[in-house]
This record gives structure tokens, C-alpha cells and sequence, in this order.
């Protein structure tokens, strides 16, 4: 118990270093007055966004927790209330120092050059990413201690992890709907009917589309590991706490996570590139520093908790875990990058039009699904045989996320630097600026597939640790749980068609939201006239706002049917039915997840690896054929893919929140 | 044991019926000297195709054989063989008189009008309806009869459906990747490059695109049906034998099937319309009249055998699997239906541009999956709680399959009126021909989309039954068989990824092997320059048999993956991953088979549907769009989809016939 404050001081550094990076960034300068007005517009976007997002959040927030409260009791409600705000703040300082790191990233490629540029739009991602872990570990440890110190109160904290899920719910699906539709809605009116340039100021829906890129890679990735971050240490917690019954099993997954938090400290303090250097190196190099150090910190803190042969067993799950990471950021890149054979191909059958860009992208996607999906399979079970059984498949997740601190941060710098070079654009700086700027924003976007890859594989396998906690905590044997058992395979059908639901609603959501906004852009350039001629500003604000509440009004289906599906089955079909069908839904949803992340990363590149002047180059009809692609790729690799993270995990943590329920009232015994 | 000569004369009654079609079909007119010559050109590509696709099988089929007779003994390799035959001699047989009958068709439609066109086209594709039941119920009789007629005799029967898997792949995927490349291939240079119309003589890839319709539709769905058909049944009755250990039990489903036959011919006597009907009417309703008289006669037999309260029991399994397969069969019509709301959604949106095509179009087609899915999930639950158990399951696939013949006859209809409108079309008939040609041409595409669903359904039924079988053979107890064994989880993620591997694999063979026939074309028509003029003559020939020899080719590494897999997983980590793996290879095949099917024949119709008029009609923007999504949709629909059957079906035949091996030699205990 004395060791916690151990924990405690890890996620208290965690915080101060977050803080201590704030400063750093904000003592920037933001340079000239353009670039300040630019800055300013995209601020207040994004702060106007977050605030409509956070208040229906919240509202949403207090109404579960409420019903938690007389259905489940005080501790699982005050635990839900403490999830829901950690995130919420995680996320709202995060976006507040994303879109003011952009400005002051783009001044230091103006004044600094690449190396200081580098270096503040990282700092701006890394407040995001040691917020992320800072908090998570403090919350799960304090709840602890305010429950009473003891394995037995373990289920209560899964309210934490339930509060993450919900806010998640909405920065990922609905900051995902928003994204693409404020992108999609601005490109076809501005750059098709009125002939503007992609970015363009006199474009009304303009900064809706930049507030977007903080929504959805800042915020929305935020939110969606933050709740595998605690996903997963809660379900190692359960299961220490349920099948050893002793502090030590229980407590341990918080020490790796702390592990995890110094490892990706060090890490972040590595990212530095030269002049002329490729940013990219140093921030992929980083993930694997932390790796490498998480791993070497593991095997003293597990034996000195367990024991040697209990504790090495813990190194190797976490040692499967972080490796089947690296796997599958790895194979993402291999799939998305440029210079590799999958998005060189769809851009030379690109020259037989738009229907070979699409049947080779999608070809590429799911080929690239069979890596991450074997890397997991083995680790799980590497982690169940060669770890404590299924309490290392549970290690296992965890030694993936503890280094969730050095990829937030990654994958954060993504819309900084995005940003930075639209800002670049706008103010019209020189030359050599932009060309720094556009360097930062090609690695953000290397940063940026590998870790949507890295989400989805840390998604699927903190579902499966929580699924394992849902199937120890409702005590079914696994004689009821067998492949003979109708109602699993049942069970299994359902869960299996859920993601595919869940993608057509999220897809469909995006072009209607889309309407939405072009309909208001049509209006502001028929009611004010002067804008087209520089002689008015548009409301920004007002496109910012309509989209806003158009996603979170969307959100609503696909929300609802992530939280009753697992209660309706489990209700009326029984538990095993719905541990099937929360294997189902992991097994397709990371299947779907996967191919969606990774062809719409595939279509990007191979579109921009045509604009660098391949293949016919900018404007040729192989260039429109991979713009077509693109644009297809948008939602399902913004919205409707990472989407699926979600509805995983949000659907194994109700069944686990409920799983007392469940047993004892279902219909169909 | 005596009546089994029941069984025996409907079996008999079919392959009668079957060769009276023959010759009502074969005694017609064939019209004029051009449609003659054109038919000429057809029937002699697609003999030239099937001769050369089933050397290779049967090539292959003797390799196993042999393989067979020395692993598992010489009854395992006679049942092989006869399986792999009669598959063979159906699909040949099936194929001759289809190619005979387009040209009758359209001969009819001339001078006997639409109600006599329908007759000549729905006998044409009855006689591989009735030859696929007839010799599917016959074979497994004859077996057993041969066998000794014991109940223990009926694991042997398993390699009657090995080897109609083994066809079915050859005819099925290699079709498929055949009839895509030769349809892209020649369109691409034909009406891109040389400008000239679609279906024109003076294209040389013309006749290998219009044997592909008949490879695919007839031969291929008809071994697809065929393995699913004889799948089902014997699932059933190994189950019956496994578990009941008595003979009405183990027999059942031959006469179950054997009810469906009857149905099926009654059924087929009612196609029938009036001049200016739709023939799309007559030819759902038989699906309907057949599965209703199929019930009926099910329960005085299923009463009969195994006396009222378990009878009634497996009346319950086989009503739910004719509802399933129904329901199935509508959902693809509604979602593939140009009358209906999805088509007409994908066709608006496409005014917007070929992104929101494809987007709207996935999105439709992920909808299209969930009905079909939730009903296979329920149809097996409601046949395992009120049917007999595990033996109800695979009596459900049964019940489902038990109309085979009247839905390969609506289906291999398809093929046949496509040929007779090409026909029309390149003769230069009058308008009337080709507009009573269009309109059944229009009903061939309403079956085909209806059968690919039901292929799909019954693919993953049929597995599903087997997968059960599978599990009784090995043995394998439920507590082995659990979600909390991880070596059924990894199985399971391991299982859904073969589906997709298999898609991408199917799609790129498909662009590849089209890349092939362009280059031939162009060759010829860089060689021979009087083709444009008319006054060469293109060497069609030659062009079927690159397509056909690329198509193989490209076979053979899907083919090793659908053999291997289960092998491997089965041999190293044991029955119980390999269990898990087939389990996730049918839950994702079905939901990927479904998607790619409805997607495809969607986008299909909304181009159709913008072709009638709407929207701006032929030529417009919406219309281009729409086209791209058609280009996207074929390999999905007649390819890499119907492929999906097979794997899963294969796989869990391989698991079955290897099962005793596996149980006494994996390597990971």
C-alpha cells in the first residue's frame, strides 16, 4: 500500500512535466501579425467547438451517472464522474496548447529553422500525451486508496474506465463525424463551385475544416487511448484482484504503467533532428526508446512485487505487449508510406482511373490487416502460456499502452504541424519556411498512420483483457462458454455485424453533415457577396457551430446502439451470449478498424506521392483518379474506423459495469 | 435401408427431369445465320474454357486423391473422386445447355414473344438446377448403399464433399478472377482505347467476356450451390450418426433433401408469364412456392422417421432454415433493387461526384449485412432450442439448401438471357426482340443478386453445420472448446483474417489477369489492323485461353491458403485453435461476402438506374460517377465475394476429413 505513493509521484512528474511543457510553449513568440489573426480564427474555432462538445458530454455524463448511482451504487458513479472529467480535461488542455503551438511552430521555422520548430510543435503534443497518462494513473490510484486500499474494491474503479469510454464516445465518433464533414462540405463548395484554393481564407467553412484536424487527432486520439490506457489497467487490476486475491497482482499494473510514464519522459527528451534531418526518424525512434526502456524497467519492479517466476512470466506478457506495438505501428507505416510498394501501386494503377485506385487501395487494406491481427493472436497467447495466464493476456495490453504517454505526443504533433503549414500558407510566408513547415507536416503524417494503427491495436486488445475481466467477474465456466453453446455462437453473429452497422452509420453521418455545411457556405457567399471579393469577413463561427451540433446530433444512433446492444443481449440472451458477442465485435472491429486506417492513409499518400510529380504529377488524370481515392479514404480512415476503437471497448466495459446485473436477471436461462 | 429407394427415384426423377429440359430446349429454333455465328463464337470459347478449367481440376483432384487413399484409405478416395465428377459433370453439362440456349432465346423472343423466351431461358438454367440435386442426392446414397448402409460408414461420405469443394474452387474463384479479367480486360481496351461500343464483334476480347457471364453464374454458382448442397446434407447426417447412432437419424436429410427436389420440379412448372408481364415475378415466386411445399412435405417424413415429438423437432430446424434462406434472398433484393431506396441513395449522391459513390455505395452494402447475418444467428438458435440440438443446426443448413433446385435454375437463367440479349444486340434485331430481351435480362440480374445472397447464406449455414460436425468428430469437449482457452481465441483472430487476405488476394488477381488480356488485344490489333475495319477476323480464341490459363494460374496461391490453413493451425496448435479459426473465418467471411455481393450488384443498378433516364441519364457526370462504382463493384460481386463461400466451406471440409489425424498428431498440447 505504502508503495502507491511511488505511483503517485510517477503520474504527479507526469503532470509537471506536461505543465513545465505548456510553458515552454506558450513563452514562444507567434510571429507576425497575420499569422496572429490566422491563429486567433482557428483558436476560437476550436475552443467554440469544444465547449458546445464538452457541454453535451457532460450533460450525457451526469444522466449515466445518475443511473449509475442508484443501479450500482455511490463508489461506481463517483468513479464514472472522476473518468469522464479526466478526460475531458485532458482533452481541453490538450487542444487549447495544440492551436496555440501551431502559430508559434510556424514562427520558428521562420526564425529558428527546423530543429526549434521541431521542437515546440512535439513539446505542444507531448502536454497531451503526459497529460493523458498523468491522470489516468492518478485517478485510478486515488480511487483505490479512497475505496479502501483492498483487491475487493477493484470493481468499483471500473466506473473509472466507463467515464473515459463515454467522453471518448463523443470526441472520437462525433469529433470524427465533425472532422470529415467540415472537410469534405468546405473542399466541395469552396474549391469546386466558388474555384478557391484549398485553405482560403474568403472560404467561410476554412477554419472549421483546421479546427477539425485538432478535433480528430488531437482530442478525439486523446480521449480514445486514454481509454485504453485505463481500460487496460483496470481489467489487469480486476483480474489480479479476482483470481489472486492479493495487493501485490493487483497493484502491479499501475507500477508498469508508471514504468511506462518515466520510459516515454526520457523518450520525449530525445526527440531532436538536425538541420536538413527528417523528423520522422527521431519521433518513430522514440516510441521504440520507450519501448526498450518500459521493458528494461519491467523485469526488477515484477519480481520484486511477485517473486521471480511470477514476476519474469509479467515481463514476458509485457514484453509480447510492447512488441506486438511495435509490430503493428510498423506495419501501418508499411502500408501508408510513400516510399513502399502498397501506396507506389495504387498510384501506377491509378493511371487506369479511379476504379483500379479504389479496388487496389482496398486490396492493400486488407492485406494489411493480417500482421497486426496475427501479432495480436500471438501475443495473446505468448502472454497466456509463457505469462500467468489469462491475467497476462490482460500484462499484455498493458505493456502496449505504457508507453501511451511517448505516442499521444506523437500523434498530437500531427495536427500542430498540419496546422502550422496551412498557417505558413495562408500568411503567405517565404519559400524555405514553407518548405520546413511542409517537412514537419509529411512526418506528422507518418506519426499519424502509425499510431491510428497503434490505436486500433491497443483497442482490440484492451477490449480482449476486458473481455477476459467481463467473463472472471460474471464466474460463467468455460463450459458454458464454448463454441457448442448456441447462444455464444449467436452471440458471435451479432457481435460480428455490429462494426459493420456502426460503419455505415458513421460514414452516412459524414456526408449528411457534409450538406449541412455546404447548404450555410451557399448562403453567407449569396447573402454577402463582398466575400468572394475580400470586401467582408465570413462567420466562421457560424460554420464551426452548425457542423458542431450536426455531429453531435448525429452521434446519437451510433451511441445508442454501442450501449444497449451489450445490455439488450446480455439481458435477454444471458452472459455467454454476450461474451460471444463481445468477441465477435473485437474480432471485425479490429478487422474493419485496421482496413479503414490503413487504406485511407494508402489513398492519402499515393494521391501525394503523385503531387510530388509522379506519374503525370499535380492535375494529370492519374492525379484525379488518386484525389477520388482520397476523398474516399477521408471518413473511413477519420471517422468510421477510429470510430470502431470505441465501440469496442465502450461495449466490453458496460458488460463489465453491469456484468452483476447481467448475471443475476437475465431472461433466457 | 429400403427406403433409400425412395431417395434413389427422386434423385433419378431430377436427372430426368434435367435431360427432358435438354431436349426441350435443344429441339428449338436457333434464328438467323448471324445469331447462329455469334452463339458459335460463344459456345466454342466457353467449351475451350471448361475443357481447359477442368483438366487442371481434374489434374489436381487425382493428386488429392491419391493423397487421400494413402492418409485416410480407399473409401475417403472414392468418395473423393465421385464427388469431384459429379460436380464436373454438372457444371459441363450445365454450361453446354446454356450456350445452346441463349441463342434459342433470343430466337424466341423473335417469333414467339416474351412468355416463350422465359420458358427456353428458365429450362436452359433448370437443367443445372436439376442436375446439381440430382446428382448431389444420388452420389450420397450410392456411397452409403456401397459403403455397407451403417451409420459409422457416413465419415467416409465426407470426401463426396471434398471433392465438390474442389471443384468449386477452381470453378468458382478461378471463374471468377476469369470472367472479371476478361470483362474489365476487354472493356478497357475496347471501348476506352479503340473506342469502339461494348459487345462489339470486332473486339477480340468480346467472346472471352461473354463465356465469363456463363463461367461464373452457371458453372460457378452451380458448384458453389453443389458443395453447400451436399455439404449440408452430410453434416446432418454424420451428426445423425455421431449422436443418434441409428439409421432414420443418419438419413433423414437425404429425404429431407429429396422433398425439396419434388418442390423444386412442381415449382419450376409454374414460371410462367403473360405478354408485357414482368418475369421477375414468376421466378421469386417459385423460390416461395418451392420452399413452402418443401415444409409441408417435411413434417409427414421427419414424423414418419423419427416419430412425432423429435420429427416435429427437425420440422422446426428445417422451417427455419427455409425462412432464413427467404429472408436472405429479399434482403439482397431490397438493397440491390433499382425501385428500392438504397439504389436510388447511391445514384443521388452520385451527383456529387464518384467518391460519394463508392462511399454511399459501402455504406449500403455494410447495412445490407446485418439482416441476413441476425438471421442465420437466429435461424441456429431457434433450430438448436426447438429443434433436435447440434443435429437441428445442420438440419436448418438443410432445410435452406432443400430448394438448391429451383434457385440454381433461377440463377444459371441469368447467364443465359444476358447471352440472348448480347445476341440481340450484335445481330441487329428488331427493337422489340431486344427490348423482350432486355426485360428478361433485367430479371436475370434481380436473380442473380438474390442467389448471391443465398449462396453466401448458405455458404456460411453449410459451414456452420460442418464446423458442428467437426467439433462431434474430434471429440473435443466444451470446456476445451471456451472463449477462455486462448488457443480458440487466437484461432478465431486468425480465422478472420483468411477472409480478407483471400479478398485482396482475388482482387489483384482479377486487375493482373485483365492487364494480361489487354495486352493481347492490343497486340492483335496492332497485328491484324484490318479487325477495326472489319475485315479481319479477331482470334477470340486466343484470348479465352490467356485469360483462362492467367486465371488459374492466379488460383493456385488463394487455393493453397483455403488448403493450408487449417492444416497448419490444426497440426500445430490443435483442434480446439483450429475450431476457433474456422468459427472466425465463417462469421467474417459471411459478413465480407455479404458486403462485396450487395455493394456490387448496388452500384451495378444505380448506374442502370441512371441509365433509364434519371438523373441526367447516359453520358451525364452522375452517370460517369456511377460507372466507376459499377468498375469498382464487379471483381467485388463475381469475385473476391463469391470466393468467400468456398474458403469457408473448404476450410471446414478439410478440418473434417483431417480431423482424425489432427486429434492424434498436434504438435501443442
Amino acid at each position: 500500500m505504502n508503495s502507491l505513493i511511488y505511483a503517485i509521484l510517477i503520474g504527479v512528474i507526469a503532470l509537471l512535466y506536461a505543465i513545465y511543457l505548456v510553458y515552454r510553449v506558450l513563452r514562444e513568440e507567434r510571429g507576425t501579425e497575420k499569422m496572429i489573426q490566422i491563429s486567433e480564427y482557428i483558436k476560437e474555432g476550436a475552443t467554440a467547438y469544444m465547449k458546445q462538445q464538452y457541454k453535451v458530454i457532460l450533460t450525457v455524463a451526469a444522466i449515466i451517472a445518475v443511473v449509475l448511482f442508484i443501479l450500482l451504487g455511490p463508489r461506481l458513479a463517483i468513479a464514472y464522474v472522476l473518468g469522464a472529467l479526466s478526460s475531458t480535461v485532458a482533452g481541453f488542455i490538450g487542444m487549447y496548447i495544440a492551436v496555440n503551438a501551431n502559430v508559434r511552430t510556424t514562427n520558428n521555422a521562420m526564425v529558428g529553422g527546423l530543429s526549434k520548430a521541431l521542437r515546440v510543435a512535439f513539446n505542444g503534443g507531448a502536454v497531451l500525451g503526459f497529460m493523458v497518462v498523468g491522470l489516468g494513473v492518478l485517478g485510478i490510484v486515488a480511487l483505490y486508496i479512497a475505496f479502501g486500499g483492498e483487491p475487493s474494491i477493484v470493481s468499483d474503479i471500473v466506473g473509472f474506465g466507463f467515464g473515459a469510454s463515454t467522453v471518448a464516445l463523443f470526441a472520437r465518433v462525433g469529433g470524427g463525424i465533425y472532422t470529415k464533414a467540415a472537410d469534405i462540405g468546405a473542399d466541395l463548395v469552396g474549391k469546386v463551385e466558388a474555384g478557391i484554393p484549398e485553405d482560403d481564407p474568403r472560404n467561410p467553412g476554412v477554419i472549421a475544416d483546421n479546427v477539425g484536424d485538432n478535433v480528430g487527432d488531437c482530442a478525439g486520439m486523446g480521449a480514445d487511448l486514454f481509454e485504453s490506457y485505463v481500460g487496460s489497467i483496470i481489467s489487469a487490476m480486476i483480474l489480479g484482484a479476482v483470481l489472486y486475491k492479493a495487493m501485490n497482482w493487483t497493484i502491479l499494473p499501475v507500477f508498469i504503467a508508471g514504468a511506462g510514464i518515466l520510459a516515454s519522459i526520457i523518450a520525449a527528451l530525445t526527440v531532436r533532428v538536425k538541420e536538413g534531418g527528417n523528423p520522422s526518424t527521431p519521433l518513430t525512434l522514440s516510441s521504440i526508446i520507450a519501448a526498450t526502456l518500459t521493458a528494461i524497467l519491467t523485469l526488477p519492479i515484477s519480481t520484486s512485487m511477485l517473486g521471480f517466476t511470477n514476476g519474469f512470466k509479467v515481463f514476458i506478457a509485457v514484453l509480447a505487449g510492447l512488441i506486438t506495438g511495435i509490430i503493428i505501428g510498423m506495419t501501418s507505416d508499411y502500408f501508408t508510406n510513400r516510399d513502399r510498394l502498397p501506396v507506389k501501386k495504387v498510384a501506377i494503377m491509378s493511371q487506369m482511373g479511379p476504379a483500379l485506385t479504389i479496388l487496389t487501395g482496398m486490396s492493400m487494406g486488407f492485406l494489411s490487416t493480417i500482421i497486426p491481427i496475427m501479432a495480436i493472436a500471438i501475443a495473446g497467447i505468448v502472454a497466456y502460456v509463457f505469462g500467468p495466464e489469462v491475467y497476462g493476456v490482460a500484462m499484455a495490453a498493458v505493456g502496449m499502452l505504457s508507453i501511451t504517454g511517448i505516442v499521444v505526443s506523437a500523434d498530437a504533433y500531427g495536427p500542430i504541424v498540419d496546422n502550422a503549414a496551412g498557417i505558413a500558407e495562408q500568411a503567405g510566408l517565404e519559400e524555405n519556411v514553407r518548405d520546413i513547415a511542409d517537412r514537419l507536416d509529411s512526418a506528422g503524417n507518418t506519426m499519424k498512420s502509425i499510431s491510428k494503427g497503434f490505436a486500433i491495436g491497443s483497442a482490440a486488445l484492451t477490449a480482449l483483457a476486458l473481455l477476459v475481466a467481463y467473463i472472471q467477474v460474471t464466474g460463467i465456466t468455460g463450459s458454458l462458454l464454448t463454441l457448442l453453446n448456441p447462444k455464444v455462437i449467436c452471440g458471435i453473429f451479432i457481435g460480428a455485424a455490429l462494426p459493420a452497422i456502426f460503419t455505415a452509420i458513421v460514414i452516412m453521418s459524414v456526408s449528411d453533415s457534409a450538406f449541412v455545411l455546404i447548404d450555410e457556405i451557399r448562403r453567407q457567399f449569396r447573402e454577402k457577396p463582398g466575400i468572394l471579393e475580400w470586401k467582408e469577413t465570413p462567420d466562421y463561427g457560424k460554420c464551426v457551430s452548425i457542423v458542431a451540433t450536426h455531429a453531435l446530433r448525429k452521434l446519437l444512433l451510433p451511441g445508442l446502439i454501442a450501449i444497449i446492444s451489450p445490455l439488450l443481449v446480455g439481458f435477454i440472451l444471458g452472459p455467454e451470449a454476450l461474451g460471444g458477442m463481445l468477441a465477435g465485435a473485437i474480432v471485425t472491429g479490429l478487422l474493419l478498424g485496421l482496413f479503414q486506417g490503413n487504406v485511407g492513409n494508402t489513398w492519402d499518400n499515393a494521391k501525394k506521392y503523385i503531387e510530388l510529380g509522379n506519374l503525370g504529377g499535380k492535375g494529370s488524370d492519374t492525379h484525379k483518379a488518386a484525389v477520388i481515392g482520397d476523398t474516399v479514404g477521408d471518413p473511413l480512415k477519420d471517422s468510421a474506423g477510429p470510430s470502431l476503437n470505441i465501440l469496442i471497448k465502450l461495449m466490453t466495459i458496460i458488460s463489465l459495469v453491469f456484468a452483476p446485473l447481467i448475471t443475476q436477471y437475465y431472461l433466457f436461462r
